[in-house]
């Protein structure tokens, strides 16, 4: 069994059934994420969403959040919860790029749990100057990097 | 001008820039919800549609969330993020019906601060038996009021 | 009744059995605050304190959170757990300082729902320069008002 | 070097700068932790706690959580932050129960990052019907898993 929180390989998650995903990691349902109706709360999907973008963008050199960075900022996101998850529950949480332009990208997502998927999501992201206005284009290296990992679709 | 968190009028959400809502209040921003950028975070905005739902749902009678009442389950969520938003601002938060079906129905939210819509959003919810599996019909009483204050599309 | 999220008199507050503070508004639980015990989190009381903390330092000119002035910096926190929470409460939180010192200051809170305590805690901050090390002398002016309000106990 | 979230032995601990500990487990600072100030927020620590609080309630056998079982009421917390702590910062969270009474205890914590204590912490916790007013005593496999492992003190 592969550890939490380590990035696992694209063969790793395939074997926990997310093929087609060459990001993603184990982590556990902590108490803080179940809400009154003693389950995981909907929103804290998304919150797990985020964290793994954040690694991903970071890891995969989009941006470092520093200063001469590149801002990236999310402007849609969606989830759709397919089954309920509980306290302890062990998951493996795994993103990719599915659509690739030359200042922005589309992010999908996917929440494993013992053979089913918990819930599913997608993000949009606009890479942007400081001034949170001018698009910027994304490091060639990042854009390399995503091409060749999740062979997304690349627009005309 | 009105007071927090207390439900406001179709005719006081018009005047906010929020025509077509007849159910919202006003709340500000709190420092718990900015994130390391500094404003806040996206996934505050599906807290914030979760808590105009949750209290929507048990002013119109759909459910009390007790055992002998549907239990409600969010299937879906969207969010679009439009503009930013900061510590200490005052914004509206207002939801409506916009599909209304025997178990099930479609909500839609917007996030209105300082004369400029912030964020809008999406839930798609349907009503369970105890079971979390069998459909249930919603409440007549809540069904009907629902009608006359959101007249949402009712499909054939 | 007083409105919600507005600075209460000290009249008001002591209406409300919080004698002996100056500084406190009225909010009301929200669904995300509870946890899988179905009443409010513990944690949550913390957030209260944190959130009505900032907006007492900001409104007594203590800081605002930007370059030039003084960092605030919490070392310690209390709570005391007297009586548990539910959804849709509404309650009173809050703050007074009770001992200041030239460079730093102890603040205690209270929150009261119903006619009774549900919690009360504490917190040690100090005032630093930007570096996040060296002491740094509060405001005169906030420094006066607090005094003047909340009658702390000034160590020799 | 150990992995996340697994149990690390009193020797991992030890040998981490923990000792005296014989509960803890790696973790990694996430995004949401963080706040405005661009470190993790100060209430995450007790949330920290919190979530080591309840495996190490459940993997000791105080209760499930569950109807029949004990219901564990937190009295009292009490957190000193002693450094800041930034974003992917990996660090060990630990906790031992110091007083062991026949229907309650006090437990500390610690968070240990890059060699250097960053916070600790203390809560009361207290044994009760699920009335959640009648004291309940521990189950006397607990009671004496706890003597073993933490050699608490035991007032008379």
């Amino acid at each position: 069994m592969t550890s939490f929180l380590t990035q696992l390989s694209k063969q790793e998650l395939s074997a926990n059934g997310l093929d087609g995903f060459a990001y993603g990691y184990r982590d556990r349902v902590r108490f803080y994420e179940l809400d009154a109706l003693d389950h995981v709360n909907n929103v804290v999907f998304l919150k797990w969403f985020e964290t793994i973008r954040v690694s991903y963008v970071q890891d995969y050199g989009f941006t470092s959040y520093t200063k001469d960075d590149p801002m990236l900022v999310v402007r849609r996101v969606t989830c759709d919860f397919l089954a309920p998850m509980f306290q302890n529950e062990e998951y493996v949480v795994a993103t990719r790029t599915t659509v690739l332009k030359p200042s922005s990208f589309v992010m999908d997502y996917a929440v494993m749990c013992d053979g089913s998927l918990r819930a599913t999501g997608e993000a949009v992201v606009v890479s942007l100057e400081q001034d949170g206005k001018t698009r910027r284009k994304h490091y060639r290296q990042a854009y390399e990097k995503i091409m060749e990992l999740d062979k997304p679709a690349v627009p005309a």
